[in-house]
């Protein structure tokens, strides 16, 4: 299940969504610093035809947790946030503005949808093609029901070949790999393939046989005493939620390792979890059929990880 | 260039773009069949702020030449579409709704803005998170002065690592690679890497050492009485201006042959051209800074390349 995708609902009902335009893309100004985010109509459409988003993919965004009216992590996000922009090329964003968008768009969602937890997503985009502004906004929608499955049960897992090697970044710096672009039609894809074949969830593999990363979440591996994910120089994005994991696991005493995964290192771990920032955790049943059981340190690690995105 | 990229405009002035609303986007019904394509303002949004084709680049596009009222190569492209939003398993396009919506939007475009040359551009959506509605939408903007200087005088060509090796689609059909999403913040980026770097367009290299295509566009080279192109399976689009054009040349006598070509083979060959539908052809001047001169053959090829993209 994608981070921040809810639910499908019945032709005609309101959609449970609050959306605040933040560099009055839908006023047509797009002139960041001089206009206040505002709440906007759901139901009314915001953004252009000709949108560089909707276009091309060509923008950044960010998903984070809001939980019983608290968004969690907001620096974390901020700062990879201003990194995607910065690997774009994009103006680099009014932090501040964003973060009063956020509190608009969150105090909105407790008033206006009022459920405990949701998606609160920042899209930062070049903007129109036809005027060259940026334009930028934020939706709030309630977490679907698969999310909560999620955590509760655990997901199946396909592997999946990426189709590059871990030195992309190096090699192709335009491949854009560490930001978190708006062109996810791969990532989406990929989890569309896995669900024709039932599974739930993805693990990118690179070209070499590592361990990448979910289309939406962070691997993380649990081996005796050690917590380990692969390194973020290898052809993924920064985790947030794994960042935050891996500080309050060494905290409690865990050992805590970046380090190339196999998918036999995977399979021959104790436990596998992915993490991201909505769903919190993922415990990994099996991997292309390898049923993996639940460890002894399961629920300690679970633990962890919900202190980790809501903390 | 890009395909379809248009003159940025200063603030405040009315964006020269036409745009119609295929599918109900901008009316929330999204009904494909049910309703009949709408010239729109272009001053008005038109995309829900949670329309996946802008947080997600979860959709498939084309961009047809539109010259003197006249649209080219529509069953083309119309094929091309098809086959996109297949592979990205979207609902199949109605394609005799998007042709009269086509026709409507060339006749508001020659009414509005008349421009002799135009990109016309077809979006179509996942839709939006919140209903999972598709929505489809066409843009028509006059071609921007680049263009037409990249037709009269060439370009300069940065070479770039695509970063996967060829048999990607086979590997990774995840990757999408053949299908035309709006997914492009990777071509984008490369695009601008190689403005900063003083080149004006790029050429895509597999792990492999072998010709891909442009960002934009697809690769031709001219040896003796030959026009080659790298194969279609070999992890690129197919282009409609590479096969209508391989079709008038050889109906005028010249041989072509799909084969892997190496950035030597280029540069051992008589002339290299990135064509495409609304650039039509922009013969390679140079490959990382080895200039090639215009063959005796280039005023032949650039004659067929326009009749490819407007006969």
């Amino acid at each position: 299940m994608a981070e921040g995708t809810q639910h499908g609902e019945l032709a005609g009902t309101r959609p449970s969504v609050v959306v605040v335009d933040v560099l009055g893309s839908g006023s047509g100004q797009g002139n960041p610093g001089a206009l206040e985010p505002a709440v906007v109509d759901p139901a009314v459409p915001l953004i252009y035809a000709d949108d560089l988003a909707a276009v091309r993919g060509d923008g950044v965004f960010e998903t984070l947790m809001l939980r019983d009216g608290q968004v969690h992590k907001l620096e974390r996000h901020s700062q990879r946030f201003l990194n995607s922009a910065a690997m774009l090329n994009l103006p680099e964003p009014d932090i501040e503005l964003w973060h009063r968008a956020t509190t608009l768009a969150a105090e909105a969602f407790s008033a206006d949808i009022g459920a405990d937890e949701a998606a609160l997503r920042w899209v930062y985009s070049r903007g129109r093609e036809s005027t060259g502004r940026p334009s930028g906004w934020i939706t709030v929608a309630p977490i679907s029901p698969e999310v909560e499955a999620a955590r509760a049960e655990g997901v199946d897992v396909m592997t999946a070949e990426r189709g590059f090697r871990i030195d992309l970044s190096q090699r192709s710096p335009w491949a854009l790999v560490g930001a978190k672009t708006l062109s996810y039609a791969a990532n989406m894809a990929a989890l569309r393939a896995a669900k024709v074949q039932g599974f739930s969830d993805v693990i990118f593999i690179s070209d070499e046989g590592q361990v990448l990363e979910g289309p939406t979440s962070s691997v993380i591996a649990v081996k005796g005493n050690t917590l380990l994910t692969p390194p973020t120089d290898a052809g993924i994005l920064p985790g947030t939620t794994q960042a935050a994991l891996f500080q309050i696991a060494q905290q409690q005493g865990w050992a805590t390792e970046q380090k190339s995964l196999t998918l036999k290192d995977l399979l021959d771990s104790d436990g596998v979890w992915l993490v991201s920032s909505v769903r919190a955790y993922a415990r990994v049943k099996s991997i292309d059929g390898h049923k993996m059981e639940p460890p002894a340190c399961a629920g300690q690690i679970e633990a962890m990880a919900w202190q980790a995105v809501t903390s």
